[in-house]
């Protein structure tokens, strides 16, 4: 037998393994598909250098956390043998002080990516429903399968809407709650569209959705979002909803991913019962610090979100000029249509040392998903981009 | 209404909301307490000076990681924006490296705790039990409990046991497996008894399991045992085995518990369905970094190793003249049975700045769990214990 058969047959046992394991698993687990993380970046900047690489596929800040975060690293480089604290309190009563909210309403995950699996864990089970909008954020659907609850996938607004193409109908997503129903989830705005609702067209939402539904909605990007753009966080709402529940993260304007915290500000009774699931110490040590030390740095947070919404703008118009469609966007990133080559021309930027977001997963393999760069990632990501395009349309 | 009775009303609705979102929660949920971190340490810290603190509570390893480990987190300073690499591939194939396996048979987890509670969540539900020891690691409890499984809780060695109290009685634990048994946890050497079996004790023990039952074999402080000891690691019956599992960890012997990196050996079948639970960004970037450079330092491992065994050996002699009874150890800590004034003398050392670990939540109110310390924390230690004794006892 030769080498790659060898492989072959290899693989081959490790299927019937995985299958033999899987048929012992929860259904949840047995419909779920592990997670494809797509291009491998370690082996990418191994083989590009800094100078070629333009890494715009993970919607990553690129102007990095305030430098109080990375000094408070530096504090717990003598502490690293000691457990985090297991109830985050100084960063809960920094989120709290920062969000006008009580402690007891903070909750901490390791990534808000944490926080809507264990939601859905926690309140959806085999007979259950939960109903999110078709293009929401990939979690949703994963949170759903593994719970083993159906998913009601509620069609998004048509992609030829005027102003909110693909975006979340939030009519249609009140219709589709039924009796089974136990969760909703919503992103506004939203990965990977980059669309956004307002909060009046949210609060009459709200008013439609029974109060034994919990209504989870995930604003990771919030922050980034322009002051007078209508896509207004919906924390004024919780004070009069108790079945609402928001997520933010420190991966996005503060530039904290690579430490993986996202918190929940919800009602205290809810919070106390994920409190029973949550792990004790599942929020890393120089991780809390860090994000305390980040939020009290406004002023980086704000310097990073006007370069954003600035760079935002130019990049699309500099996809428009190249008579691209570019749906609206409240983010750090803009969906881009690049039409039926959209996988060659994405191979062939890859090839580059560009990586962008193909969106095949999503059903939308005529798009990409492309983060707001630098000015010179996007000078860089625009020059391979017109090289592409000058081939394929040549 | 004076602020004590606003507050109590406070609690009293909070109770009443928490009972409300439990009674839409899954029935595991609804049977779970909150894990209870004990002390607040953090207020400790702010209390006593770091000449007064004695923190021997957590099984924390007191000699730091490798340098390198430090070193690694320097250099992630600069990356702190980016996502983790989600395959955590760097790692697992160190991990795979030292352990003499390959690559796919490694799952990286958020600490081996969310390991614990992901193997219960995807193999054990509502029709299932799961057998673990009396006095076994607390997080198979709270594992079994999250997945809605049924705990056959097996009784433990009695503490008159002449050679090992309170240790797994593997014999008993092979007789309570049933039909509806999915999953067997085992820890060894064990958290909180310190207790350990060997290796052609448990070879004997799986040759009892029915191979549809997956046995999780906890192994956190493995590197921790005497190479003489007999409490050898089951990692050599893998390959004969693959309903077996091991978990380790980077939080003890590795001295990075603030980094939460725990990592499963087993079966790539079984390794890939675990993958389809995994959340994608799990580990934290710094803690990639940090534990690859830590496992590539086997001095610094072998150098806190011997000082843990000498001072656990000076530790116990130290208990035994003081006529308190330690239960045998090959990790770092011992349990010590300080008897019917138990309670009271934990709260006499806290007032000294002395945190030890009780055991009422293990059913054993008589014994304090003591982590074994440096030369220093311990003389600390003892000289506390000789004050609070001598009061106790005059």
């Amino acid at each position: 037998m030769n080498a790659m058969r060898e492989s072959d047959a290899d693989a081959a046992q490790v299927a019937r393994d995985e299958a033999w394991f899987a048929a012992r698993a929860s259904r949840g687990v047995q419909g779920l598909k592990a997670y494809d993380p797509g291009h491998d970046l370690v082996a990418f900047r191994r083989t590009f250098s800094e100078s070629q690489l333009v890494e715009l596929g993970s919607n990553e800040n690129p102007y990095g956390p305030s430098p109080d975060a990375r000094a408070a690293i530096l504090d717990q480089l003598h502490s690293l043998h000691r457990y985090p604290d297991p109830l985050g309190a100084d960063l809960k009563r920094a989120l709290a002080a920062k969000h006008g909210v009580e402690a007891k309403q903070i909750l901490l995950g390791n990534g808000s990516h944490e926080l809507l699996m264990q939601l859905a864990q926690a309140f959806a089970g085999a007979d259950d429903d939960v109903v999110f909008s078709r293009y929401g954020f990939a979690v949703f659907a994963l949170a759903t399968q593994a719970a083993g609850a159906t998913m009601r996938i509620v069609p998004a607004l048509p992609d030829d809407h005027p102003t909110m193409p693909l975006g979340h109908d939030l009519d249609a997503m009140a219709a589709a709650i039924t009796d089974r129903t136990k969760l909703v989830y919503l992103a506004n705005p939203n990965n990977p569209t980059g669309t956004w609702f307002g909060r009046d067209a949210f609060a009459a939402f709200m008013a439609k959705v029974p109060a034994h539904v919990i209504v989870v909605m995930d604003e990771a990007y919030a922050e980034l979002a322009d002051a007078q753009a209508d896509a207004a966080s919906a924390l004024p709402l919780l004070s009069s909803h108790s079945n609402l529940a928001l997520t933010r993260t420190f991966s996005k304007a503060y530039g904290l991913a690579g430490l993986r915290v996202g918190y929940l500000i919800g009602a205290p009774g809810l919070v106390a019962v994920m409190e029973r699931l949550r792990e004790s110490f599942n929020v890393n040590g120089p991780a809390l610090a860090a994000c305390e030390a980040a939020l009290g740095d406004t002023a980086h947070l704000q310097w990073a979100r006007e370069r954003n919404a600035e760079q935002r703008v130019a990049l699309a118009e500099a996809f428009e000029r190249r008579g691209l469609r570019v749906a609206p966007s409240q983010t750090n990133f803009v969906l881009v249509q690049f039409g039926p080559q959209t996988a060659h021309i994405e191979a062939e930027l890859t090839r580059r040392g560009v990586v962008l977001r193909p969106m095949g997963g999503y059903g939308l393999p005529d798009y990409l998903r492309v983060t707001v760069g630098t000015v010179d990632e996007n000078r860089r990501l625009l020059a391979a981009i017109d090289d592409v395009l000058g081939q394929v349309r040549a």
